[in-house]
């Protein structure tokens, strides 16, 4: 049996995860290839692994249970070791160490310090803005800037992790003279198609970092579903922004796809509209090409709802990183920095359902032949994310659950 | 030498923390009793210490360089040792493992793995509001449930720990036709006066506490200055609330004040407005009466610029534990959830500049004779509270440092 995502872990990929299976029950660093999963704890163990002078032994940094330790590398001993990876594969020497794909699970490959979701696409923020205000136009500082705010660490969650539908409070029927607010399950869950970036060498606080030297401290992405309920966001955003609206789970895609691997999908990120301030003054700035895909799938019928690609992001996460440290703030090892919702400027480039519904105003079909405003208990979301032969995410799934009785 | 809050620290507060000192270089769980600093570990390998059931060792647990796992312990234990700190004090049992508050260093007292800032008093709201838009008037949530948003746990930092005045964007001068975004230092350097409470027994994501049950989550308070760029925050807030505004720094105070030594200062909460959801319907909850100041010192003159109760606050800590949760979020031990800016409704009430001063549109007087616009460099800010003889949170101090050059 292949898994459907063999195609994207092809030997340029070398993507790191935490894994466990059967036979080796603690959690643990793990690469993908093709259909095998390999432990590189055991890997690691003969040449050229023991002479890649690391500062603990790769056997010992490889056994635990999250990848901080050796997202936290230098960046040139992380391409040695992906390097050794790959020779190891082809000269056929990782099967002692390998597990079929079927036979293992993954795991929050990090642990998160700290999350940081910005809003970094204009298709975004102009089409969700017609969609709950009838006015397309941008925050004030929109060009000036990455406009972000802190998430929740603790709801972060590996694909397939379920996401409950949360209860909370919102207005009940904003076409009323009364806006009401009562208490009750979402009717407005929604989801957030979005690329994460994950801190490797962390910046120190006080440590003003360039947009050109940001690379340094991006150990790689993952894809990330930053769930939302439009109702309870909607009541709570004004003064402060998103909170329990969005703090319920965030998923993200269980593979970390280094720089390395997405080097040949560096693209010009768009024009800068407005200049930028001196620390973000990066004319190269790179985008990252990678087609983005959103599944819903609804009593065992797939409807693809979204579309998109990376590379239209106006903020990079060069900018992203810039603007995260500028007033001071350290960024950690294992740090997520997210890039909101991934939008075009098309019809079937809406990553989120407020978008593509009109905040449920506007139903889209779905191939069940039901009618789609918001998500409905047991839809199953899908992303993909594809960057080139080979090279790709893999998927990040969830299942949407009953809400709580309360 | 007697320190200036002894008078903080009888034998009815028992605080915890995480000190060192040259014979006890390790950072290690600690508690004061007037000036002495008391090294749990040691004090804890004897009886009655050693015949209370505690899942590990208690010496091997408080020497552990965070108060974590204390912390996460069931209540009746920890109340339990705290009545054995007190017998062991009381019978002179306590010497050899004290040292003097003046040879001691103190640490972060928690790892945090999520900060959440309320903004829970009406009166903050009200005098904000006016400040900024000439208006007093209540978000659309404010009574309906506590606002809060996710702060930033990387900066957040133990007293006297100092604060750099942040570089950011920020409107020149919103006087002017042209509302141009500039690139500097911050002028509008505020604090804001608040506590927070800091989670002890976990609430497990998806239960769905109830405000009457979630004393039990809280292990103690600490006093909090969440300090602010009013300029930089100015510009980012719309719509995705406080960032690069307040991520720089958040100060706490080193020594937690559990819920047992605040017993006698529960007071009941102001009456509720409107009425409030089920989950949150607990008319019993109460705010603690703590009188809190803060204190500016320039140029060696110290000005009081503050003095409110706590009991003020329109939300208390069970309502917004409860809030948390509902949606399915769970809690943490060591996540910090704070109240937001302490005001009152006196003109001597105000918990921070931006009240105070109008947005720094209406200067106060310092001792030394200066105006008290925003914070200027080298300016020192002390909060204390003190809830009962005997039973306060000592100080949180921070100095204001230049900015970095760009």
């Amino acid at each position: 049996m292949v898994d459907l995502y063999a195609s994207h872990f092809g030997i340029n990929n070398i993507p790191y995860g935490i894994a466990s299976s059967a036979s080796r029950p603690i959690p643990q660093a793990a690469t993908r290839i093709h259909d095998s999963v390999i432990f590189l704890a055991e890997l690691s163990t003969t040449p050229p692994f023991t002479s890649i002078p690391t500062p603990l032994p790769l056997p010992t940094l490889f056994l635990r249970p999250t990848l901080n330790a050796f997202a936290a590398l230098p960046k040139p001993l992380q391409s040695q070791i992906r390097t050794a990876i790959q020779e190891a594969y082809t000269s056929n020497l990782h099967a002692p160490s390998s597990a079929a794909i079927q036979n293992v699970t993954l795991h929050l490959p990090i642990a998160i310090g700290d999350f940081t979701d910005y809003s970094a696409s204009a298709n975004h923020v102009l089409n969700a803005g017609e969609a709950i205000q009838g006015v397309r136009s941008y925050p004030p500082a929109f060009h000036a800037y990455p406009v972000g705010y802190a998430g929740r660490c603790s709801s972060i969650a590996v694909s397939p992790t379920p996401v409950r539908r949360p209860l909370g409070q919102y207005i009940e029927d904003y076409t009323a003279p009364e806006k009401k607010i009562i208490f009750g399950a979402s009717r407005a869950l929604d989801y957030e198609l979005e690329v994460g970036a994950v801190i490797g060498t962390p910046v120190e606080p006080g440590t003003l970092l360039h947009a050109k030297d940001a690379d340094q401290h991006i150990f790689g992405l993952v894809l990330v579903n930053d769930w939302s309920a439009r109702d309870i966001q909607g009541l709570e955003m004004n003064p402060l922004g998103p909170f329990n609206g969005k703090n319920f789970r965030t998923s993200i895609s269980p593979w970390i796809i280094t720089l390395d691997a997405l080097e040949l999908s560096k693209v010009p990120a768009p024009q800068r509209i407005k200049s930028v301030s001196v620390f973000m003054d990066d004319p190269e700035a790179p985008n990252y090409s990678i087609k983005l895909t959103v599944e819903i799938t609804r009593k065992s019928a797939t409807t693809k709802t979204c579309e998109v690609g990376f590379e239209t992001m106006y903020w990079t996460f060069r900018h992203m990183l810039a603007h995260h440290t500028i007033g001071g703030c350290g960024l950690r090892t294992g740090d997520l920095v997210a890039s909101g919702t991934v939008s075009g400027d098309k019809d079937h480039e809406h990553g989120c359902l407020l978008e593509l519904t009109k905040n449920g105003k506007v139903p889209s079909k779905l191939s069940d032949g039901s009618e789609l405003r918001y998500l409905q208990d047991g839809d199953e979301l899908r992303y993909t994310g594809v960057v080139a032969d080979g090279v790709g995410f893999g998927d990040c799934v969830g299942v949407v659950q009953e809400a709580a009785k309360w």
